[in-house]
């Protein structure tokens, strides 16, 4: 094997988009100034990029999958593995997870309120996360975490579980918690488990300090918790037992550090990340160097920018967002040139004329100082068309990036 | 069908390559002077070529064996087959066959020398030969042949054999033998073969007059066999099978003529191929006219002279392999131009500057007197990304040849 470099992936998200009339016809790629994303896109190898397949929009969750070389649709977990880790507890293979809301329901267990008036505070979420962590059922152990407001994460650990089971959650105020059934006969264990949890979890919710509090403020009690998104933590093996590789995560967002971590991913943490606007560019630039002198070999840098930017139909800010990662990786590729392979690109499209992820390919290049060129010379979706690469899978990057940095051994003698 | 040609395949070992600076940012295959290539990529069709898969460095026998349209890693029987066939013994599908070692050991079958100090002479190697080709366990029939220095290869024959078994080579010296096991149920019975024939095999060496030779001179004795890299021939039909051709290889190497073979080629020797620099271009040549006039369907074609210049640094001695190639190549086209489709390429990239296997694809180009031509004029790793055909994997060619060739049916009414 070669020399090794680390490999770098930065994530601009929902970064794709459709020419505007108010750039004159430009996508905000084509109107940002990115004098380092061109540089790269010029001396490197660009592509277009089906995130999932052609015509598939791709979620957050499934993108970033594919993205580290996981099937999206064999090897997905589903949203509760990928909230667990986000949240931090963490699932390990077999175990089943599900996102959880704090709800109000009457003495025959008819949801009042899905959402338990929303708010929490602190000493709150302290309290109901004491009472439900540590749960057992049978032979089963639950963990649970509270999160945002009414959220949470809780997971099942235990023998033979899964996550094929039928929804607890009503969906509708003024309708009562239904019963559980197994949606395939290997999973009716799971469904006694959580039909049992969501008896216990009420038993032990309904007389808390929290709850006296809250009634006597009238506001809604948190007397059930609503279970939705089981996902079954399967036994695709991670980054570094696939690889032989210590990969990192730079990332505000919690479910992009969730999945990251999910696929085993370590979390570096940098002051001032926002995953808005207002994140601190120069700080990830810092790190993400760091991070590389440290001797990580793959590290993973997402900016949720411009995706934000995109929902909200404010092409200028997404200029903005686009103009500061440019700026963010002129630092990195200043620093450490020789010792990376980096790629750039988004994990779908959202365009600020529609303002949801859409399904057009997004542009995607990859650097290094050893790596041919190909005709392309400035970073966008239409360039990009001309790759020397062609169109890519989302699937597809991990090698790539991996086998030009040097951890993917030959196949074959 | 209409009317049908000649499909001629010509690989140029590792020739895919990057921008050197002591050729000025060019390829070898950029400042090649390469008049015919350049026709066949002006009048032809051009692609890219992942051989194995994007990213995925490709070893000599799995991308022949996706070059030839079988699937590297379901359809890969391992390298024993590819060493027997290349080594001029034949599998056929349920054979077990390795690649063997003759080894020096002590009375408590202790390895003193993996190699039995390395060095054979023809009448030592036609005595050990004689001593274990032909010897029977059980119902099962060993073949033997002795190859080049200490190597040779080894097949079983028989019902009920497998692959599966773990390692008798102990890989140090000082160590004893291992006790080989199965590695799945069904390779029970060939554990046992093959510890049988262990002992079977000392019996049989350690009294041969080539050893009382050895012992009188004090150089290591030959008087025990090691196993490696065992293979299954797999049930895949060959090539005359599959598409009803009448296919051949022109090849100087071992492994690429025994890879060949696998697949159902016929072997046509030329004298003075070698597979170096010194090989006699001008008979493989004629004597690859002479195949396609009588009446092969598909001539397989392989030049190694790229790859070792590359392996060595040599950037000189590969861009002389790749002139010498192309006027070969020019010999054919003159004469039987009207008579084949033809195409170029590698089967990996081996950049002068690495000097070993890396993951870049190779650029191949398509040509025949009929062919649709693209935008590409000269044959290059650069150039083939603005190809019509785009990228395209290994797997790919064998179809695109015969398809163009007249020899794959029309699928569906």
């Amino acid at each position: 094997m070669s020399d090794q470099k680390t490999a770098v992936f930065v994530v601009m998200d929902g970064v794709g988009d459709r020419p505007l009339k108010e750039l004159g016809g430009k996508t905000p790629l084509q109107a940002a100034k990115t004098p380092t994303f061109d540089r790269l896109a010029d001396e490197g190898q660009n592509a277009l990029m089906d995130v999932i397949g052609p015509g598939i929009t791709p979620g957050s969750d499934t993108a970033h999958l594919a993205l580290f070389g996981y099937d999206p649709i064999t090897d997905y977990p589903g949203r509760g593995p990928l909230e667990a880790f986000g949240a931090g507890l963490e699932t390990k293979p077999g175990d089943v997870a599900f996102r959880a809301n704090f709800a109000t329901v009457d003495s025959n267990m008819v949801v009042l309120d899905r959402r338990a008036g929303r708010d929490f505070e602190p000493k709150e979420q302290a309290e109901l996360q004491t009472a439900l962590d540590g749960i057992e059922i049978d032979d089963v152990k639950v963990r649970f975490i509270a999160t945002v407001e009414h959220r949470g994460a809780l997971i099942l650990k235990g023998e033979g579980l899964y996550a094929e089971i039928s929804d607890a959650d009503p969906h509708e105020a003024g309708k009562k918690i239904l019963t559980v059934r197994a949606l395939k006969p290997e999973a009716e264990k799971t469904a006694q488990v959580v039909n049992k949890l969501m008896r216990v979890a009420h038993e032990r919710m309904k007389d808390l300090e929290t709850n006296k509090e809250r009634a006597k403020k009238g506001i809604p009690l948190a007397n059930a918790l609503l279970l939705r998104g089981p996902g079954r933590h399967s036994d695709v093996p991670p980054l570094p037992v696939r690889y032989g590789i210590k990969a990192a995560v730079i990332a505000g967002g919690a479910l992009y550090i969730g999945t990251a971590k999910y696929v085993g991913m370590e979390h570096i943490p940098v002051e001032g990340q926002t995953g808005r606007i207002d994140t601190n560019f120069d700080n990830i630039a810092k790190k993400t160097i760091e991070t590389i002198e440290a001797g990580y070999n793959y590290v993973f840098v997402h900016i949720k920018a411009t995706d934000n930017a995109s929902h909200d139909g404010n092409a200028k800010e997404k200029i903005l967002a686009i103009e500061r990662t440019d700026s963010m990786v002129s630092k990195i590729i200043e620093k450490v040139s020789d010792k990376i392979v980096i790629a750039i690109t988004g994990d779908h499209t959202t365009p600020i004329s529609v303002g949801e992820h859409q399904c057009d390919p997004v542009p995607i290049v990859f650097w290094s100082n050893f790596i041919r060129p190909d005709s392309v010379k400035r970073f966008s979706e239409i360039d990009a068309a001309a790759g020397a690469l062609h169109t890519i899978r989302g699937i597809d990057v991990m090698p790539l990036l991996l086998g030009y940095s040097g951890y993917i051994e030959k196949f074959g003698a």
